[in-house]
């Protein structure tokens, strides 16, 4: 935010042109902007207006791109989380800073300076061993963010009673984060069967008619049980957001 | 077939030129082929060859051509069954002769001179109430064939406890045809509760993401329960006719 | 749910072999199946399970359909919800029963013996007047849940004003649904200037490239705008479902 | 299954609360399930309830998660399959155990300790060269299954004596799975000229508008010869569970 | 052509500017354009340039369109053919001037002053009854030709044998059309056992996965025997120009 | 734009807390909002911030709805145009006001208080006469926004010659609209041949593989003449703006 | 062929049973399948059905299949062509017998013991410089074929003058094969300015919305230049053998 | 141009047959061609008809034909563009001249022999840091043209005040072209804050529901704010043409 602006703002208030509310929102809106290049514009106010700070989208971006985002929001932030890491940058991030944190499987880096409270509990459920990498996306997301996990994984719907037999899990969630390839049934399944949020997340896992994750999608969007929610393909950070906004609402 | 080509066949038997063997399985592709009009050829041959009899696809045929054609097979074979046909058609064929039987709601009239023994059972599952157009056109088909039927209806995943109250019927049957529109995932569950041949059959019911079934046909296709085996959407009659297939290998 | 089921139940209660908490889920899973007829099976116990009950869904169905299982539900339940019924069907609902209200646009009838309390406050953003018979369907399913709604209709990308005009609703707001057809960029341009959970509706509302709404649905689903949660297309219902999912969490 | 569980069902039908019949299906339902780590849920039941055992799908698992599951499977089994496995993956598989059997072409891993009895007689039919991967893929798992299998190859539709000259073989055997990529119209032809149960498998073999196996596969499901049941593109293994699943009916 | 265009280029040619031959070619490009309306320009060229005149193609066109076009056409050609009109179109150009032919079922209307002399053989194959609209679209298109036409309809893949049993008229042809909706498997057949030139013409013919013809066309193009050509889904005209291009070389 | 605000920020002019180029960029994003319904929010300001005031899109509206929003717009704006009216609604239009003008072919009304002084030219070309509905609304728009302009219809690609003559018109314009539907390759040739602005508008005139306009849309987009600009399928009227956008460029 | 089969005919015929035509024709139908290992059955009578013999599909084969097979033919033709082959195979082919004639550029590889007569003239034209892969692989199968061929390369639309230029190429043709990628609009524009046969090939050749060669195929499709026949999407090979078809006829 | 076509227009205007005018419009479709090999024809006179030269676009073609195509244009044009280069032909080009400039992020090579003079000013919106090769793509071509450019980065819709912080640069341009991935919603918020003419590239950034850049593509198509033009995904150097085209309007 420009200097002026927030000056011009906090002009108008004292004036009694602008209420303190309204003063509020403009500010809100306006806060965080921080270039580190010409290229690279962070929001550093993402957190403030959204709940969650923006974080580093590993894929497509060369090393030396994705560490000087994941320092430059350290800087500002006091925190980082960086997801779709490849090996060598999860490797970079490491070295320049040990104490970052990484996880090979999916592909993903954090750090935060304070520690971090855990309250509430989200359940992630994977159909497969196959759905785990976006599971721990969104599972590692939640951590970050200070809410709790229970993981609930390999209980596809070819032998449900895996999934009836971990039932109360799902009966003592806050929320829960559903994830299935191939014909992702799952969240129909456990939709009808609680009624907690739910976000379904259909993951690239399959061949043929599984159109990379496409069948999956259709699948979850369409599904007879009422009230699921759905977020992109192979998407966990998505939707770990989504239950980081769930949560907030709960706390107020 | 041809008097001439019969008796050809006939005649290299006699001169030892065919054994009988060669000679049945010539005559098997051959015969049956009865013009009833310059533009309509009846199969007459075909169940003969593959166990079933031509049926009358009546979608897209005027009320002249189904009638037509409906009394042509009745009058090769003893025996007609039409599908997809208008109320109209309908009130045609039952006009032209009252033992003809119909039903609105699948669009289907038969017609079999001999009583039908009746033997097997075939337990249909369906996931919805708009989903029984096409379990009937199933039903009817397999009960036109003399296969026993048990009806399994509203049992859809959004309240599974339906369907698991009700797997008794399906550990009995020989097989089982399982309806389901929106997302599909009925057969999948099924599929992981019991052994038996399923042939699954997606439906045009839904909106939006359902793209008129084929959101359904996906899921059945990736099914993470092996051994379903697909049709095409709402193709109930393809689906019988599949599992008279099966019966029929159960009664040599 | 069979008698002789939730006896034995209870009798192992009694008996020490299952553990109140274990009865309780049990009888969560198994309860509520009420057969008006041999075709339609009501989902009675699905209230009890996900916290809403099972709704008519009036497409494809007939009007003697739709007012049997309308009615059928409210002598189970003492409250019933319709959607997307044609007006006949609306006019059969309300002859049979005056009390029953409805609202043509959005094709919904829906009646509650008992007074609903309201709680909370939900926004619903329309892009367009197009698109409000989606929006309505989300409003009043929401309202019929006991939930307070804010309608924010017609504040479309194009000019953007509108919507940043009324940011205020949507910062009061416990959670909000954004309904949008054409290209559908309104839920993600919401997404960063707000945390509160958004759940986006694509509609069918636009022509050529739109493909009926599958265009709105896929610009939601690669929101750069993370934590949007999306649901299919023209479906309010299932957004509010959605809603009332997240909203219970904030009543314990 | 949890050893309370069983116990508890027991209990239950020694005081008469429930049948022998209601019992064994509870137990069919819930039994098997084995941990062999936090993340890998074997389905040990799967053969109890289905009639065949959970498979190893090896595609997208690291050769280390293919050997632990192959020999936690064969642990609790006495017999395992693996599929989709790469060079490497079997390789270890059979450096672990040199009594299992690989199939390079298929990426198959097999081995049961128990001698395999033969019974039955399943043709495959091959369009091309090309498909062989995926008719192996089905072939093998039959065997593995314990069912005879005659394999015809390379006898597709631009050359049709080819599959004249070997009608014999479809009308010997109990059914057929029938594989082709490209246009895909073999299974249609046979579907006329046999009436045994027939798997269609279309393959990603082709190119352009082939669309990697979806035009194989629309041929399949809009096949004017009715009665064909397809399975995903590529899925022999699945052609041959659902093969798997018939064959099992007639021994009863 | 403008009339000053016809005479530079003759005046180049007089000039020893331009060789005969040139001219010819300039000509043949420039020729044939006449204004009967502000918005229609019929390319009376069409004919001297491609070997076919230009034809009216009806479908959203209203009936006032097609009978000033048609007209339009007879006047400058002598000869005009019109497709896909509706009922009332046809009756409208029959009671301008009732020497027009109509074909109701194609939607086609066609006249010729000068008796049309008929040279060379075309076979059409249809594969159902419900594709001869377009067959005959084919068929009345090169009878307008002055080309001989066989029909061979009804002979469909699932029934193989009325296809062999009718091979000769193949063997005598000089060309084949084959039409063919659903699966489309029918020219895959025909391609592999004759070696005349073949155009094949999906039609919409079917239901579900048939995606209104796409099926049928990507069977085509798919083709295990090769030689095939395709035209557009349901156009069985252009199929006619197709062949009307291939005998126009045999008579030079 | 509300009263408060504006007045807030010329206050701030005032006080020099404001600059008047700042203000005057904060007044032309806020400006325009005029409630007539608690469901219609008119964008009066659109003319300012973009050069073209908005227009009601009348498909899916109620007569009504298109009257009340037009003569709402009208009242603010001394000027409105109506796109995709129904014949009913244009009626209802003049009938009201007999002063507006309307178009039945494209469902396009107008009007205008002051007369519009006519500048420039732009070349609409369409390939056929199916055509003109779409470029008749492009035509009109423009005409509506005072750019003057020049037909050139039915000069498609399959008669060549047509489009070479009617190059002048093109040579001479300030852009052009290029209207096609089918294959749609008439803007591609006519790319190679000028050098001005081209905006390309897909029809969804064809049938079969023309997918509704999908086809000839491609066809637009993967030209190999650069330059080409695309709107969306039938979109006569965004071709218009989008010409209108640069011919406000050349009177600066 | 099986000589019991062969012999079975010919007495038929000396008998007087089959008439020398039907014999002829069974002999053309049954002829030529040669077994050169289990898994590959080459189809050596189809050059006596359709006019050219079965070639090798390199795609998907490795060296020793296609070294098999192409040696496997020529040994029971006399000459034997390979498509889309790897260097290494093309390598191999050569390494074997150097007298095989290689092309890298389109993989192929074709010989011929009996010196080839050439007859005719094919001209084939390619939009662009990258499709020149494609038009080679029409044009040496051409040759292989015995049929002579004119190339005309890089006439792309964007400058119609290079095609315009070179029109009395295909003025003097017997038939065109037409190539091109992106739009691939080259075909309509030819097809209205010339009678001859036309083949268009649409090629891969483009990116994005070219969807890999479906966008230059849809416009081939959707041609409003009547008479085009189109191939699969890089199909050289399929459309030298169309061509071949018709040149076939031209000799009789 | 062949010598002779020339020398014939101009005859024809010394002999009063041709008016200037009409031989300019001549020489401006048949100018410029020229072959360097048998394989690449050059469209030199692409600038004179146009306004913009023939670039060389890299994709697919070998080191060796891009050097050939590059130099042979600067040998003719005195400049040449090439887009799409792999490093290795940047590095070829650059080494055979070293005053070639090269992009490697863009991959992009270009020289002049002229120096440019700058006019006017185009602003370059890219919506996040993946999308610069192709917002270099269009940036790089526009200054070569000699176009001034503003390049605005990292302003996606996820945080709009960075987009509403930098709405001057876009008041200010004559045209802006807008590059955007993901759900590709930025140009739909600047249509509707901003009256110059607006070139919307979308890009292949993202993921999944993405679909190779086919949903930003759709969400520009469809946008309510009206008036953007669109090109190929990932196409910066078509927008920058598009822009060239609009550019030149300008300076006459």
């Amino acid at each position: 935010m420009k200097r002026t602006t927030m000056k011009s703002i906090l002009l108008n208030v004292a004036s009694g042109r602008l209420s303190a509310l309204e003063a509020e929102r403009l500010l809100k809106v306006s806060a965080g902007k921080h270039h580190i290049d010409h290229d690279v514009c962070l929001d550093t106010g993402r957190e403030h207006r959204t709940g969650f700070p923006e974080a580093v989208f590993g894929a497509g971006k060369s090393v030396e791109q994705i560490v000087k985002a994941f320092f430059g929001l350290m800087d500002q932030q006091g925190k980082a989380l960086a997801t779709r890491c490849s090996p060598d940058a999860l490797a970079a991030l490491k070295k320049k800073n040990p104490k970052v944190q990484i996880h090979e499987l999916s592909g993903m880096a954090w750090f935060s300076e304070k520690p971090v409270k855990t309250r509430g509990l989200v359940a992630i459920a994977a159909a497969g061993t196959s759905d785990l990498r976006v599971a721990e996306e969104a599972g590692l997301t939640l951590e970050f963010a200070g809410i709790g996990v229970e993981r609930v994984y390999d209980i596809g719907v070819a032998g449900i009673h895996r999934l009836l037999d971990r039932l109360p899990v799902f009966h003592q969630a806050d929320a829960a984060i559903v994830v299935a390839g191939m014909e992702g049934a799952l969240p129909s399944v456990l939709g009808g069967l609680t009624g907690i949020p739910l976000i379904a997340v259909p993951t690239s896992v399959g061949y043929g008619a599984g159109l990379q994750g496409l069948s999956a999608l259709l699948t979850m969007l369409n599904s007879c049980a009422p009230g699921l929610a759905v977020v992109n393909i192979d998407n966990g950070f998505g939707a770990a957001v989504a239950v980081i906004r769930i949560m907030k609402g709960r706390n107020r």
